[in-house]
């Protein structure tokens, strides 16, 4: 099939300049602050989203260079399907994060919840809505009681 | 910036020809069934995916012709910026969907909860975890108190 090629519309900044020491996820990281960037020629699409206290960040983990078809976590030492996982080395390396939107200055959105290394190029950004996500009858299979520790878990750390 | 490449990992078979009166939510289309064909040189990554009861799909919204960066859904009869609506006229139309995974069948898995067209490619395919996801002190902003219409309509429908 024909690639699918996308154009970043922001840049992240943030704390952490390589892939090593990143929280695995957002939730685990409210003092981790950086900012979104959003381009000029995009910043029309912010109107409105300043009323939403979270906002799901759609980027590409631009450090990842080899993707797999398996993932090993930490959580239980044994080996997935990476479909089957979060791990950033993916086919298609994209990454989606719920962070906090604290403000937003022009075009610049100040964030936490911030588990994105520095210079992460944004694809796009949607408002978070709870209410739109199933919570009942959900099985999460070989993450069973496994998602408190996710949640205080850096990249690099076994 | 240079301009970011993805290879499709699998492709949508749904009832929805084109992209009108396909639900605008997954979670309002427990009854919509399809399929995702997972190209064989993926399958590996499939590894027990099938433990879980709902997966996150993030697809191409390879219908959309015209992004744009202000939309006017149906809900409150007001134009917002785009990255603060789930409008699928995006800069980069990339959609993300909360699905119920049925079964696996090889490199099949089929879905319901579908809302997305007929021969939508697929870029990942990420379990569903809902105890990452914030749900205390949320505000969504111009959505307050319209998430149950929103779960019942058809795009298409104003």
């Amino acid at each position: 099939m024909k690639a699918i090629k996308y154009q970043p519309i922001g840049l992240i900044s943030s704390p952490f300049r390589s892939n090593v020491g990143i929280p695995r996820q957002a939730v685990g990281a409210p003092d981790i602050k950086g900012t979104i960037e959003i381009f000029d020629e995009f910043a029309e699409g912010l109107k409105d989203l300043d009323g939403f206290s979270h906002i799901v960040v759609i980027f590409h983990l631009h450090l990842v260079k080899n993707p797999r078809l398996k993932a090993h976590p930490p959580w239980d030492g044994k080996e997935h399907g990476v479909f089957a996982t979060r791990s950033p080395y993916r086919p298609n390396p994209i990454g989606i994060s719920v962070v906090r939107l604290e403000r937003i200055d022009k075009n610049v959105l100040h964030i936490s919840c911030v588990d994105m290394a520095d210079g992460t190029p944004v694809l796009d950004i949607k408002p978070y809505v709870p209410g739109l996500n199933p919570n009942k009858n959900v099985r999460i299979g070989w993450l069973t009681n496994k998602v408190q520790g996710m949640n205080k878990s850096k990249s690099g750390d076994r």
